[in-house]
């Protein structure tokens, strides 16, 4: 496979234009670019800027709105849930988890639910957020159903991400961001388009038997990760994003991919803790030192070059990519072109 | 193997008097009796009163303390930490999650951290608190490292237990909880110690092979659970329930069957949210019913008799032995027995 690579700023600029060229709110855009661009610095690329069209499309149709007039109500001190009036959820998420992070710097906690939204892209951007601001981050999001429940061959739940952070000294937080399906749904659809061998243990048939075969997958179902304790987790996920947050509920929700008659409405739950109220950061962070230091100085396993913090991989692609330039695979540079030619836009390449 | 039932009223009163008889105080007897018996009611009996003999150990020895004299100090409207001052587990998080449900039932969300506590027992106790005031609650607890991290094949963090619950119509909650290692502690000790084989993936021996032989897992090192994700997991739960309660982390918690030197400072934390404050209660309770309805009618793999909601199974277990009496197995009867003589006490069977 081949790459192209792009100057971040560049990359940022271009999307912004797009976006705006394609309609998208002047107060919205840059916030939607910078979410779709973080998503490719930590090479995340499968909730990147190769997806922007899939989005455009819904926008175009009517199905996302924007500026889509985004209404806060309060619940109770800690508790807010956001109308998103069928916005983008990247735009939507940060609001959200901006929102939850100002309540926890009040009250210790913050909770937000988010209704009448629309796919949010890489949960991990949401957590950063708040990390970044000395808090714990929790984001989760539902999403349409094509995980199975653990025991049965039809799909009830999204692969319903589940996220969460926790900042260290070095600013380079914690960062854990997973799908509670067997894959994540874009990484699947990525290994089908590129036509390449599914694992076992990831998708059935209609009868419950295991496929590899990369061009029978796509009319699989995914089995939960872990068996049972996957399930429960994508069901808690479920219960957080949609049940509590009024949002729609597992086979309510329509596809960000597939379903153009009617708008998404996902559901997301934003949850941060400040942790400056409860010990000094100094002393947090020499806690956490202690732990990451346990962690590092494990025995590593056989061809094991390195025993590795959940995000750290993350970050070196962040670090790499914000000074060398973003990779993007050919299809995405078509896809962007392709953009740029109906909006009637440049392209930087 | 076979079994001895004993009404569940005359067990709760035999552990009660067991508990007094040792000296345990009088206010945290009835409560500690009761996580335990609960524990027996839906059949979680690893953590039930066959373990009651390994508190008592620790409790003569001066490793657990009662009285405690619990002592909570406030971090922020929402955020309390409780210092156990090495009081028995089961208690103190009886005390945190109500404490948690209280400040939930006031301000949105609870949130409770222990430190100096011991191991807690079976973390659906606590949760299922919180549904049976209709919040949802949420309960995790660090524990001596047996697990070892993603990669790597020395222990770092314990089984960490995650629970949580959700609210549903008829009493019955949703009920989560399990260990974020590839099997429960108590669980993996009671397969050793009657030497039933071990699944592969579950136990590995000091050069990262796996082990089926009972004989051989005690000196094994457990997986986590389900790869990268469950590491994640356990260690979300490492940071929840030791880093930011101030208890200890990782390899500084004594364990409660192997460390008779120093006691456990185990960290638990607990979060509350009250679900009155989202939505009128009916109408989640009506959302929920959407959800489990959708789960409930997946088609059902090959052999599988029924697609249980998590939680379902437990709650049979308690309304059955509710009724016709707890199943306790003989080695438990045998157990107590010895408790009861040393203590002077009569035994109900």
């Amino acid at each position: 496979m081949k790459y192209v690579s792009v100057e971040q700023q560049t990359l940022q600029q271009f999307i912004l234009d797009l976006l705006r060229a394609a309609g998208v709110d002047e107060q919205e855009a840059p916030i939607i670019a910078q979410v779709f661009v973080w998503s490719d610095l930590i090479e995340r690329s499968t909730q990147g800027v190769g997806r922007l069209a899939a989005y455009l499309k819904r926008l175009s149709l009517g199905l996302i709105q924007s500026p889509c007039r985004p209404e806060f109500s309060q619940k109770a001190e800690t508790i807010y849930i956001l109308d998103g009036h069928d916005g983008f959820g990247h735009y939507l998420g940060h609001l959200a988890m901006t929102k939850a992070i100002e309540v926890a710097a009040e009250y210790g906690v913050g909770l937000v639910g988010v209704q009448h939204s629309n796919h949010f892209g890489a949960g991990a951007y949401y957590v950063q957020l708040a990390a970044a601001q000395g808090h714990l981050g929790l984001a989760t999001s539902n999403s349409v159903p094509n995980v199975a429940p653990y025991g049965g061959i039809t799909p009830v739940l999204g692969t319903n991400p589940f996220a969460f952070s926790a900042p260290v000294r070095d600013g380079q937080s914690i960062l854990v961001d997973f799908s509670t399906g067997a894959s994540a749904g874009s990484v699947l659809r990525k290994a089908i388009a590129e036509n390449q061998p599914i694992p076992a243990g990831i998708v059935i048939d209609a009868e419950g038997n295991p496929i590899t075969d990369p061009q029978a997958a796509a009319q699989g179902v995914m089995l939960p990760f872990g068996g049972a304790k996957g399930f429960c987790l994508g069901l808690l996920v479920e219960i957080l994003s949609g049940v509590i947050t009024g949002a729609a509920i597992s086979h309510e929700i329509a596809s960000l991919h597939k379903n153009f008659e009617r708008s998404s409405n996902v559901g997301h739950l934003f949850i941060a803790i400040d942790i400056s109220k409860l010990m000094p950061v100094e002393h947090y962070f020499e806690r956490m030192d202690l732990l990451i230091g346990f962690i590092k100085s494990t025995k590593k396993g056989k061809e094991v070059a390195e025993i590795l913090i959940p995000g750290e991989t993350r970050w070196r692609h962040y670090t790499q990519q914000l000074h060398a330039g973003i990779r993007l695979e050919l299809k995405t540079i078509e896809s962007l072109t392709a953009l740029a030619k109906d909006l009637k836009l440049a392209t930087p390449w």
